[in-house]
């Protein structure tokens, strides 16, 4: 009943975490996982815990609670019971100085409780190192995103239009949205890496809503609930006659999201200016699509596509007013804002298997946000579209 | 449109942290907060950036983004726009060697990037004195719990039993629910402190599901969708004539939770020692609910109720197996997880508007979880149930 990750996937995901360090540091000694996101991706479960890789020797995934749950879902070769850091302390001979640790993930606090048993002297960030290597995604992996892309593209394509009622809320579209996706495939969770960053589903708008400010580092806004909890959508914004649609969610299949972008216009056409707009978001994804090969960089993507625009279009493009964000697409996987980042900067050459959201898009004042958004994997003949090839302004009349 | 904490609400509790600042610490210089759940409390509004309090002199809220919303929904007298941490560092006159933060919270990562503007030697914990002050609820706070609790009573003693329908899985039932509390007036987010802790709505269960281990630390348990995304509920495991059926999820309103815990028996009654057992757990939450008065001390509340409970009893109850919790109740607020824990070690007299989650539950082989949850303000009278008075193991035939 259990779908458990295949025992030669983890196998290979720590052979290249392996390779990774060693590229980076030859010296390396000692890695330590404890976010629950790499300790899935590495053993296959997600429990309390963490999992301790030694440079020689096997790594062990230490369990504090559930023990039994981690036997039941994993396929990695050392499982052991923890009920505290002093059982698996008691395990190692010698310490080194220095452990890599996910330091964008793992609080001061836990770094203390952690330190008491183990003693480091000091740590060095293995973050790098593990995006480099969940970035390029196994064909098992891709497999998972490929049904993730499925599920989106008939929900977000071929569903959603039905969903749209007068009179309904965002809040009522985010629910029955939310409660489509699930039912369809969708793992449930919309996961980000991002510091302290709650997403539940995503961005569903009415109208003016999508150009409404949030602290998400994203193109596009949105009111959500309430300030204390800005997610699904406005219980307040009702749907009307006239009103662009942008719904901007995750989706995932065993944990390997997508993520897509839809706007549909409900009862009346837009403006040809927002038309306009929307078409040019279209095609510039589209371009961007067709450099996503091996050996393209994406710094050089980004500046291509970037210095052809022109300081009108360039007006609320990546976000309204000044709320500009300074990428075009980003990596995704086990979450949804992974590396590389079609943005300056990210200077290392795509390789296959590696997975990008391409989401160009523009604001409109008193509209929303025109645009679009699919997932596309790297290939030798540009990025393969796997979340379908619906231009949007789906009409909704 | 937007519903505002009011400023005296802001005032209040800057005042009671700074009181509790000094208590711990007589020469506290400065706390610095990153996030989001103690942006709200102490300015009512979420965004990315911080809060730096200084001991002498006004607090200033920083925000990187969204500025223009910051603005919007807070009532907080000072909002900075910042760029980065530079432009406000720039304002730091003098620093002092120590900063407070929220080491439970902040990434080391996250700490390296604040100490390279604000170079403090070393930072102090500042988490005890936040959750010492979110503890005790004003009228306010209360009036918001007070609604969550009565969406809760409705939605799981009414509205579930509607909902149950033989051959459902887990998941339906739990989006279903999710879709329903949010149209019932809930907030959409099911909050926890705990370090990477993800629930998106709770614990939904049919049968022997609610005694499957997981690694959230809590009595009961459950499959969830998958090993990659255990939330929600099993896609697999439908919903049988005989079924005992675990509901613990979340509810709040602008922030603000209560939590619960309703049982059914579908279709056929449960065996009559499961039933006893039930009944036992329900009385334990009402004589624990008794003592929930000002003065009482929560460690001496654990002790009393569980030294009374015999060695038959005790196997299985708070955990099926070796999965015990050592608590009988918790704190909650803006986090489901809050202190005071009624559990040993927690010394600290009970207040006035303070709020619990007391939980007794019992696994019971081959059956499931029985037992109750409801959410309590403590009073001089003892514990003020406010999400509602149905005892559970409602029928549903």
């Amino acid at each position: 009943m259990i779908k458990k990750v295949p025992l030669t996937e983890l196998k290979n995901r720590m052979y290249n975490f392996r390779k990774q360090m060693s590229i980076s540091n030859p010296e390396w000694e000692i890695a330590v996982i404890f976010s629950k996101i790499n300790l899935y991706y590495f053993t296959g479960t997600m429990q309390d815990g963490m999992l301790i890789i030694p440079r020689h020797g096997e790594a062990t995934l230490w369990v504090r609670r559930s023990y039994e749950r981690a036997l039941d879902e994993s396929l990695f070769p050392s499982i052991e019971h923890m009920n505290s850091f002093r059982d698996a302390a008691k395990n190692i001979n010698v310490l080194p100085d220095t452990v890599y640790l996910e330091t964008e993930v793992v609080p001061l606090a836990l770094y203390q409780r952690f330190q008491k048993y183990f003693p480091f002297k000091n740590f060095k960030p293995v973050d790098p190192q593990i995006c480099a290597v969940r970035a390029i995604k196994s064909e098992y992996e891709l497999s998972l995103i490929r049904e993730a892309g499925r599920i989106h593209q008939h929900v977000l394509e071929e569903l959603v239009p039905e969903m749209l009622q007068e009179g309904m809320s965002e809040s009522d579209l985010a629910t029955k949205l939310f409660s489509v996706l699930v039912e369809e495939g969708h793992h449930g969770a919309c996961r980000f890496g991002m510091f302290d960053t709650e997403m539940i589903l995503g961005n569903v708008c009415f109208g003016e809503s999508s150009i409404y400010p949030t602290y998400f580092n994203g193109p596009g806004g949105k009111y959500g609930l309430c300030p204390a909890a800005p997610v699904l959508g406005s219980r307040d914004r009702k749907l009307r006659k006239g009103d662009l649609v942008f719904v901007d969610v995750g989706c995932g299949v065993d944990g390997y999201h997508t993520d897509k972008t839809t706007t549909y216009i409900f009862g009346s056409p837009l403006p040809q200016h927002a038309i306009d707009a929307h078409n040019k978001c279209v095609d510039i994804q589209n371009e961007a699509a067709s450099m996503l090969k091996p050996g393209a960089i994406p710094s050089e993507i980004y500046t291509t596509i970037m210095n052809k625009l022109d300081s009108e279009f360039l007006e609320n493009f990546m976000g309204f007013g000044n709320r500009k964000v300074k990428f075009l697409g980003h990596g995704v996987g086990l979450l949804i804002d992974e590396t590389p980042v079609i943005a300056e900067s990210f200077d290392e050459p795509l390789q296959e298997g590696m997975v990008f959201a391409l989401e160009p898009k523009k604001g409109i004042e008193n509209i929303g946000m025109v645009g679009i958004e699919n997932t596309f994997i790297v290939t030798a003949k540009g990025g393969e579209c796997i979340t379908g090839y619906n231009p949007g302004l789906i009409p909704v009349f």
